[in-house]
């Protein structure tokens, strides 16, 4: 046995703590220990930074949140998710840095190596050993959300646009990183999903 | 006219805030818009992550305090030192980044370097023009402020090796960039000081 850290990334809605949830029971009905965790706001500090990035009146330059997210990442890390692997256990995590890489890509405000590398940074470069992308057509994920059909505002539109960046962001990190990257397509049955997580989760215990 | 950044760097009791009172007086008195500043806390973002970095319970990992510190940096710098710099103000603010690397290199958690590329990158690189490093031996400033003069306890040994590693760490900042540096030795009289920080502010000013 071992530790083994496996990351959740996907759009909003496309189903990440459903299959998060499924693998851990599963999981723990093989007899591991799981630690279920998010990003952000998986500690004490990551809380206050929170609400400190939430609930500030007026902006926060761009560059300061994106080092307050860094500092929540690496306590978190820090505190949590490398003391549990150290310990053999499995750590489930709903997104991790490539939301932020990913995120920060489709803003367009900093530059997403940067990102990266400020995250690797925080983390002292811990990798996930297996990353599942829960991949979702962003206008299928628009028109399911939005039962009444409405046609676009050009907010909704620039939103879409927004979201169908994150989304190729997300997919061209996968590309970059086969090794540590499942893509799945969200829109299949849930049994088939988890299925298909537990058969690649399977592969890397043994 | 246009606008200069002046940081005051040294160990504690070395007289920062006296001498930039004393050329913040100067400067107003020849006309110029002056902002006296400090890190860290010089913003509303910045008090907020002061009290959290002072008053969490508990540890707080390494890099998640740099990354905090390094945070309100970038907010300090983006929402007050630079939209004065470009209304052709004087900033002066008491300790920068020089203090991260010099603390930081003296403490020996994080790497030096490393840290003063996250402060770069909180900054987008911005430099200051003048540095005055007001340089004091470490065991003289101990001396001074111990008035009973009773023996050094071994944690007060290790007190003064890690103010004398602060020290040569402002010193090799120094050494790395004579351009920028203006470096004083601190026991001279504060007029003395102060008719020396001027002259170098003016010949930069003209």
């Amino acid at each position: 046995m071992s530790g083994l850290f496996i990351t959740f990334e996907g759009g909003d809605g496309s189903g990440k703590s459903t299959q998060a949830g499924l693998l851990a029971e599963w999981l723990t009905e093989q007899g591991r220990t799981v630690v279920r965790t998010r990003e952000p706001g998986g500690t004490d500090v990551g809380v206050e930074v929170r609400n400190l990035v939430l609930h500030h009146r007026g902006d926060i330059d761009p560059r300061a949140e994106a080092l307050l997210y860094a500092a929540d990442r690496a306590h978190h890390v820090a505190t949590l998710v490398r003391p549990a692997l150290e310990r053999d256990e499995v750590v489930i995590q709903d997104r991790y840095f490539d939301s932020s890489v990913a995120y920060q890509g489709a803003g367009r405000v900093l530059d997403a190596k940067e990102v990266r590398d400020l995250s690797l940074w925080a983390t002292d470069s811990l990798l996930p050993d297996v990353t599942v992308l829960l991949d979702l057509d962003e206008n299928l994920a628009r028109t399911r959300l939005d039962a009444a059909d409405k046609p676009f505002d050009r907010l909704e539109n620039e939103k879409a646009e927004f979201h169908g960046r994150v989304r190729a962001g997300f997919l061209a990190l996968a590309e970059a990183e086969p090794e540590r990257f499942l893509v799945l397509d969200a829109t299949r049955p849930i049994d088939e999903l988890a299925a298909a997580i537990r058969a690649r989760v399977e592969a890397e215990l043994s």
